[in-house]
């Protein structure tokens, strides 16, 4: 049985049940998705509660065995059974077919083509999730409706395990571990799509940053730092402004029409140009950690991964064509080596081509294009790399390869992009002079190494459920003592520690042990130092670690060391 | 003799050439001004090279001995006189005597007060040195004049000391230096006062914010990272939206008034506020190398000095009264070690307080004034500083403190400021909990520790006139090879000291050695090394700095030794 049919067909049990429970409701569409079904009502106002009410009604149609039945109706007869619904007679519309097809279930029918399951006792298992808003056909200028969202699975079972799983994702959730462990805030007056990062969550993208900048010139890479703000122009010629326009932040100032950038790569070109540039001079790799900018709807705000404001580990590396094969395979290894850091262990490529016929979508260089793609793919096949080929989806200026990584709720989410480009070098005018005295265009790889930085951690977060590897951890070691003589020791191994860079925290709090310990745990921090008289008496001390693990008698140098190469090495614990 | 009537006086004479040589110019203003004076006309458009006929018909006027004569004129017959001088009549109109006073030297008059010198031959040296634009009573409504500048001396001796010292400076020049040494760039369609940090100059920045983000957080700051857009909602509340509007970038987006932040200090607040604070948690010392903008007038900018976006080593201590006597001088402490850090000896303080009859200036609170400005002084005391005390100078919100110094050219500027804050945080409304389980309000040191990095940045180029602490060269060794056998052997050097996190250029190029080592000299490059098949052979280094010495038989490790013992002691050169 086909569970897309079943998830469908729920949702024509659940507008039936609305129907009956809120007569005046409007229908407006009900299609199936992953994992189950939602379905759009007109003038409804109903709060989550009330969902139980819906499904006991859905559970009673379905108790009833009602069938799914098809009618072919005329277009006269159509319109004049959907007399009362505006919003189906909008989709009636769009049809060109001379009959028009219903599907029946009870007293229930709905403007539908099908498939459909027999009868409502296929349906096994399913559960009403949530409700949200959405424009009628998703556009702004529309009403809002009320969207019912549903799962649907074969079994009870599998419906259970996926609930399972989704609260084990939960748990992992970014935006509620980011609240607990406090590494970063939004704030109403600052506005929407702008995260505060507190000090903890401050050290973690200031380790990445240092991080990957350090990693990147280590590389042959040269940092540069240009201002996010630019005159419109500067994105005419670009073309961003044409195509981009409304994800822009666009604004007058002194008679100027200014932009936040929503790129680097404008502003890195216009270093390239301020000086005449050699062959000799060539491969150029400009990075920057930089701010960028995208007006995105509201609606599409989500924690730290789609934001107003973020900073991108961008590069553009600007090569001669003979250079593009070596510096496509160093970038392809940096970003392995990134991830291998990270200890992200499951993502994919996804290798992203041009479609010749495709005239419109594409700059027309066909032969530029088989270098570029050719390049790509002959790399991805030296690198032993698993990949996904996909026509017609790169970007108008060249082919471009995503890194691909499930997220906790097995969503899949690009996280870096690597693009060949020979169209900008064009617009932007940019040339070197070439080894026969002779102007020539160079081409450019866009990469990013370590992603958006916040987006960046928000998946770190996910994938670690907050508990970060030593080295990324913001607090390293938690020190707690047994009594108040035992402070003036506790503050002096804190010191210690504090000498040789490890980041340390005290709690010298009136709580028993058990919950200071237990504290610490929810924090998820590394490792705990617990001080009483007898430590205090040897000079040594009693190390718990976040996996359970305790030690007694340990020298502080000991732990010292210990902490220190697991930093060096960047373990992933 | 007053110098400052002979500058005066020697702009009359600058008019009346002006007018004998384009009788068609009106008169604008020709005040005195440090080291010289100026003379604005409307409808003249010369060119600099203009500038030598008029200082030789100025010497003409000057050998006839010219008297400088007062005449007193009723109201009616002064608007006669002045009838074709509209900027004249402007200026009358503001006068309120009964009788016009008028200076008259040879056939030149002006509506002026004096005083003047006795006639011509009192101008022993002066010299015009640049034209410029500038509207009429500065304000750009009105028409645009061209303002010629000149210099004036007691004697040509001190004339031509003046221009050396100025010659040297300019020397020093940081925009000058900045291309030379390809430091920074701007682009016509980035915009003004919008610098880009070519690499050499991103090395610069991030050695300084790294320094400053290490040696702040040893000393108990936590950093933050905040974003830079908000909603206007966050400046309305801190009252700049009100007071500085005119300064910031400020603009519509998504049905919303937004900002680019001139300020760091309200988002910070925002991360205090995000929780319930305690008195056990104060002080809390929030730091942020934070992008700030500023909409200066496009007239006011000036290479990295006056910039649209800037850097800002920014804090904010949030504190209890009690506490505030410590931090202030820990920051003060801070200061000092930053300015001996990075070489600054010639530096003062400026110590701005309120005025208490000035009720409208400042807010109405004489306890809080009382116990800041007094603590302020108190420390200033304590450690000995050389400050100077000026009088209804303060914040509105506050005393501050200005750490001042004088430029190349001798123009005082301030680098960093310390303020001390009981107002925000009423507007605000933070409180922390008292051990009395009530709510206070902690008192605010707004301070900076080195400043606008691109200022600071300026400073240091213009102090060590580019010749920069090794700790701080972009480039610190240039490896240069005297033939091509010697490539090889070259490029092991470089990478040995580039394992030890030395910066190396090597310079292959075909030039004679003596040239390239010249080449190095001018990019003011610390260390030089030199190999030919001598060292080669022995395995040694020729080893030449910026200074001129010279030392052979150098091994790669003691050189290292050498270069990294100075870079961890920052060593000022």
């Amino acid at each position: 049985m086909n569970l897309e049919t079943i998830r469908h067909s729920t949702s024509h049990v659940l507008a039936a049940a609305v129907k009956r429970l809120y007569p005046k409701v409007k229908l407006g569409i009900g299609p199936a998705i992953e994992d189950g079904f939602y379905y759009d009502f007109g003038d409804l106002n109903i709060k989550e509660e009330d969902l139980e009410s819906i499904e006991k009604e859905m559970r009673k149609i379905i108790a009833k065995d009602e069938k799914f039945i098809q009618k072919l109706i005329s277009r006269k007869e159509a319109e004049k059974i959907l007399r009362n619904e505006p919003y189906k007679l909008d989709l009636l519309k769009d049809l060109d077919d001379d009959k028009i097809s219903f599907y029946y279930t009870g007293e229930f029918f709905d403007l539908c083509k099908g498939p459909h399951i027999k009868s409502t006792k296929e349906i096994k298992a399913f559960k009403l999730t949530k409700l949200a808003g959405a424009y009628w056909r998703g556009d702004s200028e529309n009403d809002m409706l009320q969207r019912i969202y549903g799962i649907a699975f074969e079994s009870e079972k599998e419906l259970k395990e996926h609930l399972r799983l989704l609260e084990e994702a939960e748990k992992r959730n970014h935006i509620k571990l980011g609240k607990e462990l406090d590494l970063f805030v939004f704030s109403d007056v600052v506005g929407k799509g702008l995260p505060l990062l507190t000090p903890k969550g401050t050290i973690i993208k200031r380790i990445l940053e240092r991080f990957i900048e350090d990693e990147e010139i280590k590389r042959g890479y040269q940092y540069t730092e240009t201002p996010v703000l630019a005159k419109s122009d500067l994105y005419k010629i670009s073309g961003h402004l044409d195509h981009y326009r409304e994800s822009m932040f666009v604004f007058e100032a002194n008679g100027e029409e200014m932009v936040l950038r929503p790129m680097t790569c404008p502003h890195q070109f216009m270093i390239y140009k301020s000086k005449l540039r050699s062959y000799k001079d060539l491969p150029i790799r400009y990075a920057e950690i930089a701010d960028l900018f995208r007006n995105e709807q509201s609606g599409e705000l989500h924690g730290l991964i789609r934001i107003r404001q973020f900073s991108l580990a961008d590069a553009h590396i600007i090569c001669m064509p003979e250079q593009l094969e070596k510096e496509f395979e160093d970038v392809l290894n940096l970003i392995k080596y990134v991830m291998k850091t990270l200890g992200f262990k499951n993502y994919w490529y996804r290798f992203s081509k041009w479609d010749p016929k495709n005239k419109k979508k594409y700059i027309d260089n066909p032969k530029a294009w088989d270098i570029s793609q050719k390049t790509m793919k002959k790399i991805l096949d030296k690198l032993k790399l698993e990949y996904i080929e996909a026509d017609d989806e790169a970007a108008f200026y060249g082919p471009k390869l995503d890194i691909q990584m499930k997220n906790v709720y097995g969503k899949e989410d690009t996280i870096f992009t690597v693009q060949i480009d020979f169209a900008l070098p064009e617009r932007f005018d940019m040339t070197y002079e070439g080894e026969d005295g002779r102007k020539h265009r160079p081409m450019i790889i866009h990469r990013s190494s370590i992603g958006c930085l916040e987006r960046t951690m928000a998946m770190l977060i996910e994938h670690y459920a907050g508990a970060f590897p030593l080295w990324l951890s913001p607090i390293q070691v938690r020190i707690m003592n047994l009594t108040d003589r035992n402070i003036k020791f506790c503050e002096k191994i804190a010191k210690e520690l504090e000498k040789n860079g490890i980041r340390v925290e005290t709690d010298y709090s009136k709580e028993t042990m058990n919950k200071k310990v237990r504290n610490a745990q929810l924090q998820k921090i590394p490792y705990m130092i617990t001080i009483g008289d007898k430590e205090e008496e040897k000079g040594t001390l009693a190390v718990r670690t976040r996996n359970g693990n305790v030690r007694f008698g340990i020298r502080p140098e000991d732990l010292i060391k210990e902490i220190s190469e697991k930093v060096e090495n960047k373990d992933a614990d």
